[in-house]
């Protein structure tokens, strides 16, 4: 399967810094909940808005997760705004439970009190009104849920009953969005991606996914190296799929992000056009193709 | 479905710290790979480990995840190992490709130099011997794999090429293992978790999760805030699942993990039972119970 003497050697150390508009927008995300570490939950969050990020041009730079607990959270969210990212989207415990204690953590990170919004507590009337559930009493808990850090902007939720919550804070615009999939993903749809979408730009992405076979991948790495070089913008990344019956078994991901369209189109062509005349000459095939472009 | 006014109606800014033996043994993961970050690949990793954990009677207490970047890698390794957890375990990025640069990210860190590791290349060299590639050309990209940070000890990973990597620093036990989960899995459950095992000692837990009908979270959030005024110790958490056709559906967990066995189940057990009556008082229902003991 391998040919006793890879064509091409060359040095590999490159470990160069990762493409795909590294320095244009910066967004961070928070995810609060010890579901997810304890392996109760998979964080689907943070994997589907990495995905819509991605589709933008854009990406999740980084992703931490803590536990429900005051301290951690707030330590966390004061650890990423000191790297000032343009967003910072925080999701989980804004509910009405004792463990939901994200507002409090960011208010005390902050340095802020913590206090009744009249916005808010219109939302969440006006949800409990919607569901038929009649005159709801605004009790500790609901009233919890209107409780915003001090300079907060509440923002709809239509799919669940706590107000996603947005403060601006010098350079970096904070978002907290409930953990609820089906509410994060509404209210980071409506209020967070066209408040990225207008700091972005609109950028274009081609992203090609080869499946390999017959080539492992330290035979194929010095061959991405290469290519990388040639191409220092353009992100091309192996992930090992195991070896079946002697076949190793690769995927191969290739994307350019761009402001120009063609440029960026073009050039993704031709990377994959050259990645898979590698893969050919290293004793390899390319099984399938797949390619999205925006 | 919900009672014009919810029986208890307490305080339920509780906002008290998580339980579930916070302080025993801290264990962080650092998730490196850029596929986790634009949403091409789940981080199952982080939630596999994060249940082998919490079956110890352990957890994930962070997970951090960055992108193929060096000055990232070695900037979140530097933030985490100031919180001197027990363990880190850094995952992904150990491969021979130009992308894996975890290692050299780790060394920035340390401010130690990279050299080759001698026990760590017969690992390679007896990782292609074992899968009939015969003698095989040991290549830059394959002397890589085994070039470690100094003070490092390379560990066996049966599942892949690349060994796995232990480096004590003070405190901190740092592991740095594979990102292909069957490589990470084999290497965590082969060298990671007997030391955190030894660390932590014999732990029990008790983990009840119910499903219930019937009654809104925003109505069950002061008994749950009550029970854990009662058992501090207890770790009771409630997960919405929706509204449909006007009635709410929450899944509700209630742990307790204790070195005492029967102390630890007595009290999971004092906790279902209670939370079960407070449903039912409130309109609710149980209509599934799951329990687990180890």
């Amino acid at each position: 399967m391998m040919p006793a003497s890879p064509p091409r050697g060359g040095q590999t150390f490159v470990l160069r810094p990762a493409a795909w508009l590294r320095a244009v927008v910066r967004v961070e995300m928070l995810a609060v909940g010890k579901e997810l570490l304890i392996g109760r939950t998979l964080n689907t969050n943070a994997h589907w808005a990495g995905k819509r990020l991605a589709r933008m041009g854009s990406m999740l730079r980084e992703v931490t997760t803590v536990d429900d607990d005051l301290v951690e959270i707030a330590s966390a969210f004061r650890t990423i705004v000191r790297r000032a990212p343009d967003f910072l989207v925080v999701v989980g415990g804004l509910g009405p439970t004792p463990d939901d204690m994200t507002l409090k953590g960011v208010a005390d990170a902050l340095g802020v009190e913590l206090k009744r919004n009249e916005a808010a507590l219109e939302m969440i009337k006006e949800h409990y009104a919607k569901r038929g559930l009649g005159k709801v009493e605004l009790t500790p808990s609901r009233l919890k849920m209107a409780t915003l850090p001090a300079g907060a902007e509440p923002l709809r939720n239509d799919w669940g009953t706590a107000p996603a919550v947005r403060i601006p804070m010098g350079k970096t615009v904070v978002f907290c969005l409930p953990g609820v999939p089906l509410e994060m993903r509404g209210t980071f749809r409506r209020s967070v991606e066209p408040e990225i979408r207008r700091k972005l730009g609109k950028m274009h992405r081609k992203y090609i996914t080869f499946k390999l076979e017959g080539v492992l991948e330290s035979v194929l790495a010095p061959a991405i190296g290469e290519e990388l070089r040639k191409h220092p913008g353009a992100y091309i990344k192996s992930h090992p799929r195991g070896i079946r019956e002697g076949v190793s078994r690769i995927e191969l991901d290739i994307a350019v992000v761009g402001e120009d369209k063609r440029g960026a189109f073009a050039e993704a062509d031709a990377v994959a056009k050259e990645m898979e005349k590698s893969v050919e000459s290293l004793g390899g095939r390319v099984k399938a193709r797949r390619a999205q472009g925006d």
